[in-house]
């Protein structure tokens, strides 16, 4: 790739015939995430309205700190997040968009550990006589982990509950492991509950998890930025995410299950005011209290970021163009696409192999080559599964016709794990997707 | 402004010709930052190209945790990030970009705090005897001190060092605070030294402060998020910037003095591994080491996000359409025109009080209305000077003819700073501003 591009810095600038001669050459190497075919992400396909809403944005080209120079964009935030927080089921509230899912959940620590120990912003760890503690599922999202990092608990002070095995969280080792480290003297204060983990799109249970936190007296943070759309689903939502009302915040991506374009996380609170207190350092030189308009809308104070992308309007203007009925009908669509993949896999179980019940769009299975088909399925074939993954990977990558991705988790090696979030795919792209692979890796 | 606009979330998804409507708009109402008039903020103006760059980037669509959904990118970030280090002075090192110069801050403090305490990444405070302590002058943007308060120091433990009548951080104050936090039992670790300051755009002197990082082993980064841009300027670059070879780390944003569209900012560390150590998480299902491809190319284990804007198409394409030549002419020009306005402030010094000679484009001024101007300059006027502002500002934005930011400091009631920082503003455009400002002020 090196070589077949010319990406160097000139000293002199380009003609104009030479920059659309890189747009076209960026384009024609790219990766075509926007493809019905492109499964390889949480993230995929291109939805047009929100494209053409990130081009709205990008010539208007704002800041999102304060409304005197993103007035219209402030108000749609507004409208948006607390529209959304009236689908979670709260009346109330307060939310903040941020640059990503990690940057959502960090948001949700940092203001449970301001809500339960005021003191913390401006002492640090010196104002608590033990350890601050959290507890997360062995499956969640990796930033959680990464909160504890940054935030200056450590690592070793987030904990990871046990999964059963279709990797929810279990609720009797989240106790377990509260009372253990409560003994030890230490303070836990944060339970992370994911609804759609990553790889295999497990939903922990919420309501089980959400007795435990008041039990406790634990602050309860769900994080749905990969399920969060399904709340969007009468069909989908339950029981996979009742009790969703319950959890002090929210973390749900719109750039995910709902299409938005990249980036577009949102961040929500149960109560008002918190993420203001938390994150607040008051500069004078923007936040001024003498301006001629109501200064709540000057959001810029309620983030640890100063400048912010507006990633509201393409977010406003899909809402505006689907309804609500349109993004139900959405979700309804790629969880079918799902099912369906899950149903032509069990047709064709010489070829394939059913990992597990999927709940969300996560299908996770193995590609059997000819070679192990009449090999009993147990522990040797398994291994001998996992290593035909990057190969047949690579193999798609080299054909450019098909992207769908693996990992191995805790409990296999390797495994395929296609995705369906764009509203592009139909039947016959999950067709092509099984014939594909088999094309592509029946000789390995 | 709520009431001349439907924000509303429909059920039913409206026609084409409604969301086209709802775009005019939107940008009807929208403050149109990219006029020339627009000095309000330090990021003005709005560079085509750079634009085009962003719309490219929203129908490309993709991810920048890997090279394999986003290889061209990839290796533009490789290619623009390390001739940004080599500007800086540095060979070798490691960068990556960021959502906004708060964000590379953070990162600045995270590799410091990691580098020189490789145990808190796991253990947190625990692993130290005494707290941490980090400085930064009283004249430095926000994001500073929010770095304590989010990493679990405590906002205490951030030193304000004191500044000088130009804003610019007094070296022996550092070393005096320093010695006394020492002389506590605690650990001072970092320091934070500013090339641009927010309000008056003051360069901290960074030769003298790196003297005084070396003798005390403190990390010393340099936050040049606004005056970054000067690097690219032979004339202006030195004495500014001169030592920030010296740093360990470096905020550079582009979206700033550079124009790129919103966001674009850079962190560059001089030494290389240091990012990825600090925060990488290892996640099994993104990074996976048996992938087809050097895996160095995988860029997001070394970032707190997860999924990450791209950044860096509408920075590229800009530096192939100025070439180093081109943002060198850039750079002076806005400096040029902050000359034309001081010397044009200077000879209607009735009307307007320069406040200091300004070492960057923040000029800092008092405009003063006819009742005001036989007044001798004192206390009791700039009082009186200070309360003008909100009133003045207000007036602009009804008029909707220019817009002008105030804010007060620690030494003064409210004043106006205005910004160049679009290239499209020409010595008409200084003079419009003054003249309008008159026009709508010379009554109050």
């Amino acid at each position: 790739m090196k070589k077949l591009l010319d990406l160097s810095i000139p000293n002199e600038g380009l003609t104009l015939q030479n920059l659309i001669d890189d747009c076209a050459q960026t384009l024609k190497y790219q990766v075509r995430t926007g493809h019905p075919h492109f499964m390889n992400q949480l993230s995929c396909g291109l939805d047009l309205v929100s494209m053409a809403g990130e081009w709205l944005t990008a010539t208007a080209n704002t800041n999102m700190f304060t409304y005197e120079i993103a007035p219209v964009f402030i108000l749609m935030e507004s409208v948006v997040l607390s529209k959304m927080r009236e689908i979670i089921g709260w009346r109330g509230g307060d939310s903040i968009l941020a640059p990503g899912g990690s940057i959502s959940n960090l948001y949700a620590f940092l203001a449970a550990r301001h809500h339960m120990f005021p003191q913390y912003k401006e002492k640090g760890q010196s104002c608590l006589s033990g350890q601050l503690v959290m507890f997360t599922s062995d499956q969640c999202h990796y930033s959680v982990k990464s909160c504890a990092a940054v935030c200056g608990l450590g690592t070793d002070n987030c904990v990871e509950v046990p999964s059963d095995e279709r990797g929810r969280m279990i609720p009797r080792e989240l106790e377990r492991l509260i009372v253990e480290r409560k003994s030890k003297g230490q303070i836990p204060f944060f339970v992370n509950c994911t609804s759609g983990t990553t790889v295999l799109g497990a939903f922990d249970p919420i309501n089980d998890i959400a007795d435990i936190c008041e039990k406790y007296k634990l602050w309860l943070h769900i994080d749905a930025a990969w399920g969060g759309g399904l709340l969007l689903s009468k069909k989908y939502r339950h029981p996979r995410l009742s009790g969703i009302e319950r959890a002090d915040s929210v973390t749900w991506n719109p750039h995910k299950l709902m299409g938005t374009l990249l980036q577009c996380s949102t961040i929500h609170f149960k109560i008002d005011g918190l993420l203001l207190s938390c994150n607040q350092m008051s500069a004078d030189y923007l936040f001024m209290q003498d301006k001629l308009y109501d200064v709540q809308y000057d959001t810029g104070d309620k983030v640890i970021q100063c400048g912010r992308h507006n990633d509201i309007f393409k977010l406003w203007i899909q809402f505006r163009a689907k309804g609500l009925i349109g993004f139900e009908k959405h979700m309804d669509h790629l969880m079918e696409m799902a099912e369906y993949l899950v149903e032509r896999i069990n047709q064709t179980s010489d070829k394939f192999y059913l990992i597990l019940e999927p709940e969300l769009v996560n299908v996770c299975f193995w590609y059997i080559p000819k070679r192990l088909r009449s090999m009993p399925h147990g522990p040797q074939r398994i291994q001998e599964l996992g290593k035909v993954c990057p190969i047949l990977k690579g193999k798609m990558m080299e054909a450019g016709t098909l992207m769908v991705g693996y990992q191995p988790d805790d409990k296999r090696p390797n495994f395929f794990r296609s995705i369906y979030s764009s509203a592009a795919v139909n039947k016959g792209d999950v067709d092509f997707m099984l014939s594909e692979m088999d094309r592509l890796g029946q000789d390995l």
